[in-house]
């Protein structure tokens, strides 16, 4: 079933413990395109500057990423992130970030992905989300991602799109601030009375939890890496992973709901193993298969 | 099979986000022998004060807890400590502490404790610990727990007690300073190279990770508890559930630690759920075996 992806794609310059990668592909879009293609076929939706050095027609070459919806801005420049990490590699610290392209009018929606079914809002702010979701002719499935600037400075408009989405995905400090609620149970239980019938909150190297309105719950650890060498992506492959596997199987139950957390559990321990898009691009879906395979006896007892 | 523990008996004042909870009844040796008396008969071994305002024998009236190693100090003061819990409690912070009887020298080992063949070393100085062990007569599994104190100030008696363990039970916290590493995995695989067999490292509201020097590994969340009144003597819990159904089952092979972790996880949840004792002894074996099953429903996918 048809999944769209609207986020960024970025310049990053990303530090590490183990090493420096400069002006590297990364963006919200881009990573949980190359996540989402293992799974379903992908609608790009994105833009960037006449400084982008990156041809991504070949980056996505033979991957099943549908590029109309890339626009090419030649008066702009390409988002900018660098970050970097450090000791256990839990938090980035953001050193520099230049908004350029993603401070402007988000892109113009191709009328063939108006139809979209499966949808995931990277994290940009709500209004932006709202505008994006608006064009679209009855989705059935949309997820989001947000962060605590937009809960702290722009929660009317947070509210508002949490009341048209399916799904919210954040981390565990969002999801703590949003509910003003520290259990993460008890917060996705709050966060669902605000829109939402699903909840999952990614705990980085803890792990993740789901949680459905009707009550229905499951934590799953994190898939135990030992080779992490760049957090950077980690939330939006998991998105990536979670969203592809769902309109890959055109299902939102809530068994569907579970394997699809497990797949973006997997998924995302690819993209840490290396830096930039590298560990992602190198695996295939027998290898993403094998390790769910692993992750699934690992938990068993 | 037999199983011993020696730990502290504390007179404990702990505040929470949920109240206080004025000299009240804690310490290692008493969390663990409850949570193991649901599985396994248990040998304590420690000592108290003439101060100490608890009758231990009513306490586990009922409770297949032998406290023939029970010393009773008539100069002694008993150990007590004062701690509060913030926000998601992760951490407590010692407000107060007095060890008292636990600065003297430790409880003799009756007679009839010495052939136990499981035992638990709660967390004191190494040395102390390596005493008590060596009036054994060849125990079958040995744990140990231990604390950043020891790592900091005591290694070399800690190198020399994990060459006299199978296994050792710490924090993730403890187990990263140990073993000067920030990844998990990682970090139990280095201090199974300093002795212990087998590693265990809790990781709070995150679960917790076994693995055998032979490779085998486990990863298991919390029990998704929603009701989180008061932390303290939670890892000693779950070493007391982890242990006892050990003991219980007389087998250490990797199947029966994998199930051990998550019978300590589950007692542990009891724990928190209620200040000092009370949510521990309010429960059943039934309860537990109700939310084990519960958790292993939880993971699954």
């Amino acid at each position: 079933m048809s999944l769209l992806v609207t986020g960024s794609i970025g310049i990053d310059t990303v530090k590490t413990p183990f090493g420096v990668s400069k002006d590297c592909l990364g963006g919200s879009a881009v990573y949980f395109s190359m996540a989402a293609s293992f799974f379903s076929p992908v609608r790009f939706l994105g833009a960037i500057g006449a400084d982008c050095p990156f041809d991504l027609k070949k980056i996505f070459k033979g991957k099943k990423v549908d590029l109309n919806g890339l626009e090419l801005r030649h008066k702009s420049k390409t988002f900018r992130w660098a970050g970097s990490y450090q000791g256990a590699m839990n938090e980035a610290t953001t050193d520099a970030v230049e908004l350029n392209v993603l401070a402007e009018n988000p892109p113009q929606m191709p009328e063939e992905y108006k139809d979209s079914k499966f949808v995931f809002l990277a994290n940009t702010a709500p209004i932006l989300q709202i505008q994006l979701l608006d064009q679209l002719n009855r989705p059935k499935f949309v997820a989001a991602d947000t962060m605590n600037l937009w809960i702290n400075n722009n929660l009317a408009d947070l509210k508002k799109l949490l009341k048209k989405i399916d799904c919210l995905i954040l981390n565990e400090t969002e999801a703590r601030m949003l509910a003003s609620e520290h259990n993460l149970i008890t917060a996705a239980a709050k966060i669902e009375k605000l829109g939402p019938t699903v909840v999952v909150i990614k705990k980085g190297e803890s792990g993740s939890i789901i949680r459905q309105s009707d009550g229905q719950l499951f934590v799953l650890p994190a898939y135990p890496a030992t080779i992490v060498k760049d957090p950077t992506g980690a939330g939006d492959s998991f998105a990536g992973g979670f969203m592809g596997y769902l309109a890959g199987q055109n299902k939102t139950d809530f068994a569907t709901l579970k394997k699809a957390v497990a797949y973006g559990t997997v998924v995302a321990s690819f993209t840490i193993s290396d830096f930039s898009l590298k560990g992602l691009t190198k695996t295939t879906r027998r290898n993403i298969d094998s390790r769910l395979n692993e992750l699934r006896n690992r938990v068993k007892f």
